[in-house]
């Protein structure tokens, strides 16, 4: 593929910035890649490992004549990325992101988009368990999906733009209302992240269950929460602060039907309880039919990785 | 290894039976493996596929003459099968079971154990999402834990042998007093599966949310729960059924853990939010060097199978 960009401006070097800059490069999809991170070690673990074609030590440099400039930061520090790299910006230049949250991003950064200058916000949803500029790998974005939420006005021809510059890091494209997203996200990712969280802080409170037990019989189950709850703290603060009404939404749904699972198992309604674990067996399979997911028993964990399940 | 036992019966040919007895071949545990199974068609796959030396239509067969039975039914099925095959069991015999709880199967089955037949419960903290006569492999308790819940007055002599015959099986083996494995097994997966059953029914529901919806962005952190819930409905019914106040007992801590997180969000308290997701990220590091999963991002998965998260 031909380069989409001359030039692409990747502010925060975290997982996911980390992994566009190699999806970029193994896609040959712009002609540099300047990168900028707030923390001086950030830059400099990024310069010692080749991330990006330049790092800058200030945004205002990172974003100087770039065609394409992508906010990668937590979303709770977008506006004042957005406020300062503003000014610097060059005419005819799209900015775009990678939060999880989309509502907010546009209403913190919306308002700092120069005008000639496009704001088309993004979220692939992708990632790992694991952060910072040494975490990215190119075939992150392979297969997954990146939801793109252009505001009205927008050049489509900006937008097909950007929406190749993704498929050529690997992803399907759709593009979404940003209310409506965070409400799908709310249900694929934020409310189960803060349950995660929930059940693996539960598990280290209990006085009676020791730690070494916990970690020993987690392959019972526990494990696979213990991975979702080691995302970084930052980011999700920032997700759940930001999506707030959409995630005490699903919880609220979530605690409804809990309680009722919980109410059948003490009144023994085992009818209840089996009819409700075989309904959730079809969505499963969906997902696997879909390609997000292995049949492999324990997403084919490697003996070594240890599988397990009871 | 040499044969521990002569005659070994599998009473139950599901994930645990099969995979016992691919596992009982690669280290030649026994002298022979006799098989049942309640549903005909599940007796002639096992035939079909050489699952057993010697596959029997009643349960009277298959633990006659039999050194070691273990039940790999249903914790619900337990004491049904332990009365019909009483009168059958050779004197001397162990009998011993997989059950996921213990203190039930121990009241369940304990009554019907003729004089001279030990009884030594057991729970292998192993399996897959997985289920049926063709979903085992010699592979599953490698590296995973095998907790024993002997009652006092067994022979040390026939306790230390179902030791070695589950080390023969790779597992690590761990005594537990039954109703401290009941609490901990609440903690590392019956709770766990009841929360992931529970999300993932609430994503079935949400009609402002179609499936396709959940299925595609489901790389988020939904799709791991789906795994979970897509275990045996009739095993988990049985589970929670008869782990009923331990289970009610940690999901009373959840959900108390759910509502400060909730309102921490409704609150805005950033502050206990990451610091709570920072504490959750140790126990994750703790499973990894127990060798209890991969460090691999998302369990190893291949790309294919889809990595992601976020």
């Amino acid at each position: 593929m031909s380069a989409l960009y001359g030039r692409v401006a990747l502010i925060g070097l975290g997982l996911i910035a980390s992994s566009m800059f190699w999806g970029i490069r193994r896609g040959t999809l712009a002609g540099e890649v300047a990168g900028y991170a707030r923390s001086a070690e950030t830059r400099a673990t990024a310069r010692q490992i080749g991330l990006c074609d330049e790092v800058c030590d200030t945004i205002a440099e990172t974003v100087k004549d770039a065609d394409l400039v992508v906010l990668c930061v937590p979303v709770g520090a977008m506006e004042a990325v957005a406020k300062e790299m503003a000014p610097h910006l060059k005419p005819g230049a799209v900015i775009s992101d990678v939060g999880s949250v989309k509502r907010d991003v546009i209403d913190s950064v919306g308002p700092y988009v120069p005008e000639g200058v496009h704001f088309i916000p993004a979220h692939p949803v992708a990632g790992t368990e694991h952060s910072g500029p040494t975490s990215g790998f190119a075939e992150l974005f392979d297969n997954r999906w990146c939801l793109v939420t252009p505001a009205p006005g927008v050049p489509e021809a900006e937008i097909a733009r950007l929406e190749a510059f993704w498929r050529g890091l690997g992803s399907n494209v759709d593009r979404m209302e940003p209310d409506h997203h965070d409400l799908v996200l709310a249900v694929t990712s934020h409310a189960p992240h803060l349950i995660a969280y929930t059940m693996v802080g539960v598990a280290d409170d209990l006085r009676r269950v020791t730690d070494s037990e916990v970690i020993n019989y987690s392959a019972a189950g526990f494990r696979d929460f213990t991975r979702i709850a080691a995302s970084d703290p930052t980011m999700w603060r920032d997700v759940f602060l930001t999506n707030k009404e959409a995630t005490l939404e699903v919880l609220g749904r979530f605690t409804e039907e809990l309680f009722a699972l919980q109410r059948a198992i003490r009144t023994g309604d085992g009818e209840h309880l089996h009819a409700y674990f075989t309904r959730t067996r079809a969505i499963r399979r969906g997902i696997i039919e879909a390609g997000q997911d292995t049949s492999e028993p324990n997403f084919g964990r490697g003996s070594g990785g240890g599988k397990g399940e009871v």
